[in-house]
């Protein structure tokens, strides 16, 4: 282990946070800009954060009942236009194709920014009866929507998610999914693997999806006391029902139209990951998520070193840790655990002579930065061990600072004071209304979600004693 | 069981191909049309069998060494123009966004036809020197190909694919690497997996990638003896390397262009999988691809038969089998059945009240129609066990219809006749040089690759005693 610190390679996050979320994006090569203004090239280790995020979604998303389809990417003008308040909502940001095979198109084509619509379109034709409800589908795609102030992971002309589109009988039934897939999947999710605390609620009216009757939200609070919306689960009515005449014979033969709900998370969400738990030397990342949980390696030269690194790592696999060998012995040391801070790996564990004279390694967690020396035998074990222990510590730090960065307030004035630092907790009559919202907006503070006293989801805006977060929001 | 014959519901194969084909993909409910022509959606038992095939193919590739990221879909036109071959080969293939944000854009922008150009661009920027080579990357991602005969999974406008792009510091490190790729993942995917026997092979040099020095593929024969290209990789040489300028720095300290390679595989698998395997009852699908290998399908009402039919699907889940229960009571059984078998599910299980007097059930294979009392205690056992083997008697079955019909032949006449209704085996010189490819070109039939006599893939295609299969293709 090198004795001096070493050189400082991120601009500190008190200093300039934006600058810091830029430095941690190319040194730990997370991801590029791409060639066209606001979209991202997502790097090998940017995706594989990625690929994880998928894997542990897409189970929680087959349990909820859903399963995977794939519907086109291109879509017809004409069907984005059905849904007056979608297309309002949508138009600014739409990319639009007007030209195919060599030839100037009859009807332009738009680059989907969601599938609301041509989803829409194949429920009409694939729903007749009550049996066939409800219809749980979701997808994994690209969308695109023109970024005026792109950010990298947070806002970005094309971003990678997956957005889930189902119809119901009866809007009690689509309701309940929409909060089925924001507890049982994103908040499950965000929680127990990503090791974020959340807040969970309704949007005001003003803030719902273009189309949406109620639309619930995840937020979390980033270490610079910013809030970012981590996923969104609508509950549609039967806007979309109406617009593309998805209708059931109900037990009675009667024709009803559905009720849909649309739920979505996407890339941001590694967005979300850095910021909140990012420190001034990197990434941190929890290992339930993590792709490589523990990197392994050799210090200073030698056979002796180099066989004991390479039994550990095949050690820790057979323990179910996801582990990866850094043997780039022409690399110095100090270059090298600085890479593995910087990508955020939770447990560096280090083989030097010094160690294995005492049948020793050196484990080094990356929440904490503590170290300590393990016996080469119960390595593995502990390791593996220590990888839950991590996990829950991670979870309740983040939650520490949220809450320690949380104020209760009464007022509007107290309101826009505490989102200056972080988040405020406010009855919701008191900031209800455009009045109030005005004076938010003017200040750069929104409401991001409302609850009940006891923290679960109201049905609407309307009952009594809610209680509001509001913040400076990404 | 019913007794009866069961309606037929597919065209038959030998009455109308391409319409066979149709019905299975309507009746399975693998894929609609697109709203937009030649772009399909691709419904859930379709994609579940393209998540299968993703999985299988994507462990193959890390295995290979490659990474996974992600490039942006839209691409500034002027880096298409930038290797000559490449644009000519895609021009009146390209879709072009010419709006973005409600604006005209300045430069238009096309959508990804394959992503060698802004691959190439990130490479030239994140490869240095040798040590930084190879550089082995790999992307999921969907490509749009204006389609003047679209057909789904086979030819879409829009499809689905895995494109690898890597970069290397001689020839032939990048042409072995492009051969290792289409051995050890596609080769190997294709034959143990899917269970359809391949010819591999380079392709004639009017037929490669265009901007490619060598283009080698996975050929495969369909149930109406014409050839499906599964798979292709390519050698790119240095021709996009001089074009984006992809330089490292060699152990001498002197600048070189790298060696670049590419290689994908598509949706359109979906479709070699249909037509590899599929009769006239529907789709035969192989075990070690099923998303489903087992459906459990409880025979008539009663507790007893339901309770036995749910201990079953237990006990073949803990077994390691995917199973799916058909609990449908309210569908008649003869329909039930019918919907698995145009499904292509490998076994099926009836629970019936007179097997379970015997403490036995009924196990019917998809792929023969065998039909086998099992008892109940041992059944989870051998169903596990029976998957192999109709696995291995899917590739044999494959491999023996491929093989019976594929004729030696010594003459241009001969390859034309064999052609109408298989392969025809050749010399590579009787089908070389332009004057017979144009007597080939206006029978409909092609060079689908051109191998050594032993089987092996030739370094080029004036290597002597070359042998060419030869036929009509999708």
């Amino acid at each position: 282990m090198p004795a001096a610190k070493r050189a400082r390679i991120l601009t500190p996050q008190a200093e300039d946070f934006p600058r810091w979320y830029q430095d941690v994006l190319n040194k730990a090569e997370l991801a590029d800009n791409g060639p066209v203004r606001g979209t991202m090239v997502i790097r090998p280790y940017g995706y594989g954060l990625w690929e994880r995020m998928q894997a542990e979604m897409d189970g929680r998303i087959k349990r909820a009942g859903a399963e995977n389809a794939y519907f086109p990417l291109l879509i017809p003008q004409s069907y984005i236009t059905k849904e007056s308040e979608h297309i309002e909502g949508f138009i600014p940001e739409l990319a639009v194709v007007t030209h195919g095979g060599g030839k100037e198109l009859e009807e332009a084509l738009v680059v989907r920014p969601t599938s609301e619509t041509v989803i829409g379109q194949y429920m009409a034709k694939w729903i007749q009866s009550y049996r066939d409800l409800p219809l749980l589908l979701n997808q994994w795609a690209n969308v695109v929507r023109w970024e005026v102030r792109p950010r990298v992971f947070l806002r970005t002309t094309e971003f990678l998610w997956q957005e889930g589109h189902t119809a119901h009988a009866t809007r009690e039934a689509a309701a309940a999914y929409a909060a089925k897939i924001l507890h049982e999947v994103y908040a499950d999710f965000m929680v127990n693997v990503l090791a974020i605390p959340l807040h969970v609620g309704i949007k005001p009216p003003n803030d719902r999806f273009a189309g949406a009757i109620n639309t619930l939200a995840c937020e979390a609070m980033m270490r610079d006391g910013k809030a970012l919306q981590m996923g969104t689960s609508h509950e549609l009515g039967q806007n979309f029902a109406e617009a593309f005449g998805i209708l059931y014979l109900d037990g009675d033969n009667n024709q009803q139209h559905v009720w849909t709900t649309s739920w979505g998370t996407s890339t941001r969400m590694v967005g979300g990951l850095i910021m909140a738990h990012g420190d001034d030397d990197g990434l941190r990342v929890p290992p339930a998520l993590a792709h490589i949980q523990a990197v392994v390696i050799g210090v200073g030269d030698g056979g002796a070193v180099e066989d004991a690194a390479r039994r550990l790592v095949a050690d820790l696999g057979a323990h179910g840790v996801r582990v990866r060998l850094d043997d780039r012995s022409g690399v110095p040391l100090g270059r090298r655990i600085t890479d593995w801070e910087v990508k955020g790996v939770p447990v560096r564990v280090e083989v030097g002579p010094r160690e294995l004279a005492d049948s020793e390694v050196t484990v080094v967690r990356r929440d904490t930065g503590e170290k300590q020396r393990v016996s080469l035998a119960a390595a593995s074990a502990a390791i593996a061990k220590l990888m839950d222990r991590i996990q829950g510590d991670m979870l309740d730090a983040a939650t520490e600072f949220r809450d320690s960065n949380t104020t209760d307030t009464t007022t509007l004035d107290e309101v826009v004071d505490a989102a200056a630092t972080g988040f405020a907790k406010v009855p919701w009559r008191v900031v209800a209304g455009d009045d109030a919202e005005a004076v938010l907006v003017e200040q750069g503070v929104s409401v991001r979600c409302i609850q009940r006293a006891n923290g679960t989801i109201p049905s609407n805006e309307d009952e009594p004693d809610l209680v509001a977060y509001c913040a400076r929001s990404y």
